[in-house]
């Protein structure tokens, strides 16, 4: 796991009290995340097993679209617009510019927004089973799962790029900076 | 079909003369085309019905994109970087800036590009057939075949958004301006 922080224990109340706004960010998010790694095929085309990995996860990315798309028509809503995301956008404004820098922040960056939507999604199976709610805890319990998967994925692309001192480095900084982005951030119906 | 125009019958040879420029363009086409699709959730995530089969689409064009990588692996092939696409380019082009307008032409826009795929998919799948290569006749096939499901799928969603004649009208521009593209266009191996 190298999540450096554990999400509060009143995250949970304020992302359920509006699922309808909860399963439009999931929807965005898991949008979001196939996108980047379409982006990243797009990037490193060359790079000819992350091409193979980023595909399949594009793949299952998009299944996950489907399953929210599903259940929020299954609830008689539309899906919100999307908001600005200043978790991942944080984030992101740590990848550095230059080859191979680039590429590992991005790939530490995913593994980070996954690990943590691993620890959230659990969050969500647990608080919503708590509450009886079976459909719910099973919907978020089988896509938590998979993000665990997908943060090992990015770390696996990761690793090779740089000699392994530099990595445990970044991988370090990466951890405090995620964690000290999610303290700043207020409690909301959203993923993060 | 909605195609104004054939394919010119030396068009085969020039695709198929660089399998690994062909496979690698395919790649991105279907990369490109599940992007696409993940970009009208964005833009029209109010639209419910669309968002649904959007989602779908782009499940099914990832899938596309998992196995035009694994037969490029097959091969020992990386995949080649994107290069600009005049034809979608010239295409979009088209597309007015107003709604309803810019959602209808983006959809039909959209519908004629995976018809044109649905044609050279199969006369890929013919050609190579007709060589006897019967692994790349079941690829082309098995892949063109679902471009001609995801024609039909943005027809749909095109059609409701205009009265019957403004539909009709903006059908019958596109399908002359696709031909018109498409006949200015060298032959070169790629699939469009």
């Amino acid at each position: 796991m190298i999540l450096r922080s554990s999400t509060h224990p009143r995250w949970f109340a304020a992302s359920a009290a509006d699922l309808q706004a909860l399963l439009s960010d999931h929807l965005h998010c898991e949008r979001k995340a196939a996108e980047n790694s379409l982006a990243l095929v797009w990037r490193y085309p060359h790079r000819g097993t992350s091409v193979a990995q980023l595909s399949r996860l594009a793949h299952e990315e998009t299944s996950h679209v489907v399953q929210v798309a599903a259940l929020l028509a299954r609830h008689g809503w539309t899906p919100r617009a999307d908001t600005p995301n200043r978790y991942a956008r944080a984030l992101l404004a740590e990848v550095r510019g230059r080859e191979p820098e680039r590429l590992l922040d991005a790939l530490l960056v995913a593994a980070f927004i996954e690990a943590r939507s691993h620890e959230r999604l659990m969050l969500l199976a647990r608080g919503f089973g708590e509450r009886g709610d079976d459909e719910l805890a099973r919907f978020y319990g089988a896509l938590g799962d998979a993000e665990e998967r997908h943060a090992e994925t990015f770390l696996e692309l990761a690793r090779p790029l740089v000699p392994e001192a530099g990595f445990d480095e970044r991988l370090a900084f990466f951890g405090a900076r995620e964690a000290e982005i999610l303290a700043a951030l207020p409690h909301a119906s959203r993923i993060h």
